[in-house]
């Protein structure tokens, strides 16, 4: 198995309250960058889903979108700045309670992943499992797919090489703490 | 006036060939995140821009927008990241040949700009005037704004505290040579 510190990750679960366990988790996300925003903490963003336009007309002088679809996101979801540093990250959600299958992570997001890393940027998926939350830091995840032959993270390495997050209802959720720890921005 | 180190700024402008004059800027620069990303020097995407969907339909299992209007973006519209650092900018074109109007800029892009800079990002402006291309940084704008009571920048501002940027047919346009400057990189 890999070598990582992890003296942070020894935590009580019993703590953890996601307010309602089944609560969104782009939501709680987005609640916890509003705040973030609001604070001058960090300026955190949902890039808009892109979409292919296929029929455009003009009311009033005004573009109107007529028929469009939903298109896939190359890069991750969520891009910012925090201390000076470039973040990015994504959501996902798994119901499987025993592992996180990597067809979760799209190929190009996955090579996206490898070339922040390269870039020195800190990037990171926040991962919603067995209704916890986890930071899994991108260059963990990247050591597990070069070293695994596996198609699924099991939940025991993502308890153990991930950090366990809290949600507070007023801030949200505390990842910023362990942006932290991996950035080296303590 | 400001006060700011300019002595990379004095350049002949004989030699600068935008190929095509009438080139749209923001396929320039589209070429030029292109090249960056394909030869791995900088991860610059310009973001989607932003709809708000009316209607959605299902055909085959598949979303289809069947309404929706363009939003406007409330941060700027190119970000990523370079040597470790956060990046962030957008590019105007101006008509006029005398002035560039701070009309272009939405104030909450302007509010998100102060943010960036306070945050310790790198953000500017790339600005298309007289047929000419030109770098604006960040804290230069801030200051214009902060300082002068007029509602555009005076051509004779964006040339003294701009940086003139050069087009290659093949390595698009040369503007992180001024983001190595204004940002410390070199």
């Amino acid at each position: 198995m890999l070598n990582y510190p992890n003296q942070i990750k020894k935590q009580y679960t019993k703590n953890i309250n996601y307010a309602n366990r089944g609560m969104d988790l782009e939501a709680i996300i987005n609640d916890t960058n509003e705040y973030l925003l609001e604070h001058d903490i960090a300026l955190i963003y949902k890039k808009p889903t892109p979409i292919g336009v296929v029929k455009v007309s003009y009311h009033d002088n005004k573009q109107v979108i007529d028929k469009a679809y939903f298109a896939s996101q190359s890069t991750l979801d969520y891009n910012g700045l925090y201390k000076g540093k470039y973040i990015e990250f994504d959501a996902k959600h798994t119901n499987s309670r025993t592992s996180f299958p990597l067809s979760n992570i799209h190929p190009h997001q996955l090579k996206h992943i490898r070339s922040v890393i390269r870039h020195n940027g800190i990037v990171f998926l926040i991962i919603q499992i067995n209704g916890l939350i986890y930071l899994l830091n991108g260059p963990d995840l990247i050591n597990f797919i070069d070293n695994e032959k596996r198609k699924s993270i099991p939940y025991e390495f993502i308890k153990e090489y991930g950090y366990l997050l809290e949600y507070n209802y007023s801030k949200g959720l505390n990842y910023l703490k362990y942006v932290d720890l991996i950035g080296g921005l303590l």
